[in-house]
């Protein structure tokens, strides 16, 4: 385990503080991020259902999960033995058996069948029928949809998970070196993507890498009009192109990521027009930012310094970032857009993203950053201009 | 795209026709691999709720997705303009506001909402919170469970589908040599995962690879005990170390994976053991597979073979495989194990993977193997033996 017990414990007392307030006493959780933040847990056995029970009258969280995974969660988890609830094969992918009859059992074994739940109800992880599971096999249980209660928890970093962030940024730096480094003309879009993976999972020297939560995004061209293409597989690298990389570091699952444009040859006017807009944006935004302004008020601001520059920026602006597994590196939490009210405070980690996907050609120059206690503090450093090769 | 308009139309074809069967009018379509296969679709935007509406009423597929995502669906699908939808970045990540809104306003402006709706109920990328909305905005709609309709239209493959998952199982033998080329006595387990990734992605001189649905499962000694750990990020392999090997090759997005176990010495004499009776077992079984015996009838034969071994394998002993993303290669229609009365026929593709996790160690010597005509074909050619270093 990378983090003290006692920041485990920490994190579950604040879990639970929050599903007093949310007049939650069970708490089902599925996302595999938060599985990880309250127990530890890291295992690519999301593909199964798998999750926690957390109850406000029970110290330790409950692990269920697959039986072939429960010596998988003694071995990566602070929970004792008899927290570890493993399920029989034959739950899986079955028509006539869910997980989630499991997970109902252990709810009535404890006594819990006429409390309030609450269910990661729009997460991945936990499916339409296991919400239909649960409410046939719970009728008395008042069902609270806690979407994003445990990420909203997560959202102020704690110093180890900071000291994480940092490492991961320095593998970042590594990782979009590699990536710039590797699109040369005649050489493979898939070898660049290749060189990427193994810049991510070895890391620098110091810092051993991690698995990613989102691909190598690193369209070329017409793919940087949208935003979430990859390499073309068998296409080689020519004089003119243009290709967008929104890659990351990762360290023992905390994401750091960031976003750069390349172009082989001289950039064409067009291109470089956006590119000035987007980097004072960019600019006046981190210079706008310290603990106590709101999101949309970030936004607003970045919407004032781009103003009549012709860029528009239709989508968020950015969004708050941490331990993940795929899809996401997001925390599906704050976001940088009009109407988000949250106000920012030291310890919260974003992602300040302002792609640009034209219909033509696209630009991206993203920053991850730091709330201090004073300001923000960019967690990489790259140059902000388009990459030339 | 990588295949044929006139093979996207036999496959919308299909699955139009199995709706019929199950009077559903209307399919709401999550996962991204049905997704692909119905329309080409390519990119990592799942993280965000999308999808496509097919009808029996309508000749193409509606796809529906992000915004910014718009351009990668006219890139990368045979669809026409009028059948991509995208919607307002205000639709993520939003309490206030699902995707799945918006999909009721396209049923309702195409006059469906007084039939008959399937959705993928269990699927990822079905939420509960999709469920929801979807019944409280299409009140007299009827819901019908339609989880894997699409993956059972796709578990017999097409001549171009199996000529990729050949090309898959090259790229898996690449993988798989590159594995346990890499894991040497003061390796960094992480170099060698690192590896895996590279030769994934890159692929052979002859087919370029593409990024995996799961990670590279590579744990070693205790590690080994669980399904699916992966490389132990700071540690150095050692003599002595035992460590499984799930990886797979991917072509276009079909997945030959494949599991073997490396031993760095002289395999002690209990790993043997299971060993010899897992690769006995793996031979009958194989021996024994033809088109008309059933998914519980080669499960059986396999349960026959091992019998007085003292071996046991309590769960599935495999699954269909083809086209996937993340987090998972199976195809999640027939699993070989007891009740599962699927036919085998020509053109279906499954990964036989009797892996053994114990209390102490684990073994693993898995065979993805094609339904032929006449028996079975594995894809690979790989030594079926403990591998030592």
């Amino acid at each position: 385990m990378y983090f003290e017990i006692s920041e485990f414990h920490e994190r579950l007392k604040k879990t639970k503080e929050s599903m007093l307030r949310n007049k939650i006493e069970v708490l089902v959780v599925s996302d595999p991020a938060n599985m990880n933040y309250l127990t530890g847990y890291d295992g690519w056995s999301f593909y199964v259902h798998q999750g926690l029970v957390v109850a406000l009258d029970r110290d330790e969280p409950l692990w269920w999960g697959r039986g072939m995974d429960g010596n998988g969660a003694k071995l990566t988890t602070w929970l004792s033995p008899d927290s570890i609830r493993p399920y029989a094969d034959d739950y899986v992918q079955n028509v006539f058996r869910h997980p989630m009859s499991f997970v109902a059992d252990i709810i009535r074994e404890h006594g819990w069948e006429r409390k309030n739940l609450g269910v990661e109800a729009d997460n991945y992880w936990f499916t339409g029928k296991c919400l239909r599971t649960l409410s046939e096999e719970l009728p008395s249980m008042e069902i609270t949809d806690a979407t994003s209660l445990v990420n909203w928890v997560r959202v102020i970093k704690s110093p180890a998970e900071i000291r994480y962030m940092k490492q991961a940024a320095r593998v970042c730096e590594h990782v979009m070196e590699t990536a710039v480094n590797s699109i040369t003309t005649g050489a493979r879009e898939s070898s660049a993507a290749a060189n990427v993976y193994h810049a991510c999972i070895t890391g620098t020297d110091e810092f051993t890498g991690d698995h990613p939560a989102i691909f190598p995004i690193m369209p070329s061209n017409e793919r940087t009009t949208c935003a979430h293409l990859g390499w073309d597989p068998e296409r080689k690298y020519a004089p003119g192109d243009l290709v967008l990389l929104e890659l990351c570091g990762v360290r023992f699952r905390y994401h750091c990521p960031l976003s750069r444009t390349v172009y082989i040859g001289t950039p064409p006017e067009k291109l470089r027009k956006v590119a000035d807009t987007v980097l004072r944006g960019v600019e006046e935004t981190l210079a706008f930012i310290r603990p106590g302004v709101t999101a949309e008020e970030v936004e607003a601001r970045w919407r004032k310094a781009i103003e009549g520059s012709g860029v528009v920026k239709p989508s968020r602006l950015g969004y708050s970032i941490g331990a993940n597994y795929v899809p996401d590196w997001g925390e599906h939490t704050l976001s940088l857009r009009p109407g988000d009210k949250t106000v920012l405070k030291p310890g919260m980690t974003i992602h300040l993203m302002p792609g640009i996907w034209e219909d033509d050609f696209g630009f991206e120059n993203s920053e991850p950053f730091l709330v201090t206690d004073t300001g923000c503090e960019p967690f990489c450093s790259f140059p902000r201009k388009i990459l030339t090769r």
